[in-house]
């Protein structure tokens, strides 16, 4: 049986060139589907697409509005190739409108003079000595990650207790475990709770309007992941006047980069 | 006279719906124009167009190619328009080919809850008392911003000593001074060197791939900061087989987070 995030990225190629696919009960957010299944769905139209050249490098996923539960079209143009590189726009369209917009570089990487600066947190536990996040109540896409938190959890409650930082630390895998991916790691990069969340502990309507990831991972890194829990480590800079950033790394269980993303997010305060 | 950085972004709107521009011999790169300028070019497109609602929140350049001196079209569609959120796809052509691409968000803001999470560094010297950043031998652009470094600068020397970071702490103004405004703010989230010549001392070909800024300031917050030096700190996680990212936050004099901005760049190893 595939996996449901397989279903629900994919995507079937009609004769206009145009890409169908629809939404799945297994992501559902309060509204609509998750947004990270979302963009790794833009993504997957350019990384099955047949003029493709390489691997992605960056993607930017524009939210336009909320999707609606079913059906969408999507149209993913490589814009120009080079010689080691691919430009996308990619364009999800829902009853005619515009509901998303992307786009992506890929390119052909090869081996050169490599160096981390950043370093992934010292002294985390291990993800098995952690108990998995509470999903109960939670939006049914929660359920398709097994969060382990040690550090920045959702509060238990919305207590209103405001706290100095938004700061997460949290090993993560998809439920049932799956083999990492470009797609699926795409995902996760936006699976990180709304900061303002954890900075307000209040209730806000919010939504990511730009979301951008940047794969630092070549597909022989993640292969070599597997289905073992990435660490997750998120924080914000700024929340004024209604929108707010975050930033996140994804690190694997040996310590590499596998991406770095940021989004803005709409809140309503 | 008008400043050139106003000149350099200008665009004339044709009967096509098209807008023509060009590239500006003062923001020169080593070949072609400072990305920084095209970034904002871009940007300018949406900003002046008739259809436009609210100001920058989200702003994603992708350079498709070097864009050769001369002429350019830009074609700026405002793909969707909420009640305070509008989404923009923006292309560049050069010669009937794609040279770059843009997304940009813009909405309009309203007074709400908002909070400062991270902080402008403490300690930071007066840009008055530190001395301009030498220019001699540098791409024209680099003339066109009055840089005072006090940590990070360009090395005097390509001596392949590695640095343990490529972090670089920097006041910055346009020269001459020009009020700071969405455009010019975008085009200094392009000013940050390349972060692999600040880590290895040593010359590479390199280009940004993908460039994504977020505005934290309102019209009115920049309008407020007016001529004055800004401050930017900007950074990198990770170099990995021809493509490293970096980040930078640029801050009011008064400690007000501008901008946060992040790349992915092509590097030659």
């Amino acid at each position: 049986m595939p996996h449901p995030f397989d279903d629900a990225i994919a995507l079937s190629l009609g004769p206009d060139g145009q890409y169908g696919g629809a939404t799945h009960p297994a992501y559902a957010n309060m509204v609509g589907p998750f947004g990270g299944v979302t963009g790794a769905t833009l993504l997957n139209a350019a990384l099955q697409h047949p003029a493709r050249l390489g691997d992605p490098i960056a993607l930017t996923v524009n939210f336009a509005s909320a999707l609606a539960d079913g059906g969408f079209e999507i149209e993913a143009r490589p814009v120009r190739t080079n010689r080691s590189t691919q430009h996308w726009m990619i364009e999800l369209l829902q009853d005619g409108e515009v509901a998303a917009t992307a786009t992506a570089v890929f390119a052909l990487r090869r081996e050169t003079w490599s160096a981390p600066e950043a370093q992934m947190p010292v002294a985390v536990p291990p993800a098995a000595s952690l108990p998995r996040g509470d999903v109960r109540g939670r939006p049914t896409w929660v359920q398709r990650y097994d969060m382990r938190f040690f550090g920045g959890g959702m509060p238990e409650a919305f207590d209103g207790q405001e706290q100095p930082h938004s700061q997460s630390s949290v090993w993560l895998r998809d439920e049932p475990p799956r083999p990492l991916d470009f797609a699926s790691l795409a995902a996760i990069c936006d699976s990180f709770f709304p900061r303002i969340f954890i900075r307000r502990r209040l209730p806000a309507p919010i939504g990511t309007v730009s979301l951008t990831t940047y794969f630092h991972a070549d597909a022989e890194l993640l292969a070599a992941q597997g289905e073992r829990w990435v660490l997750g480590t998120a924080r914000a800079l700024n929340f004024h006047n209604g929108y707010f950033d975050q930033s996140a790394e994804v690190w694997s269980d040996a310590g590499q980069l596998l991406a770095s993303t940021h989004q803005m997010v709409y809140y309503k305060g």
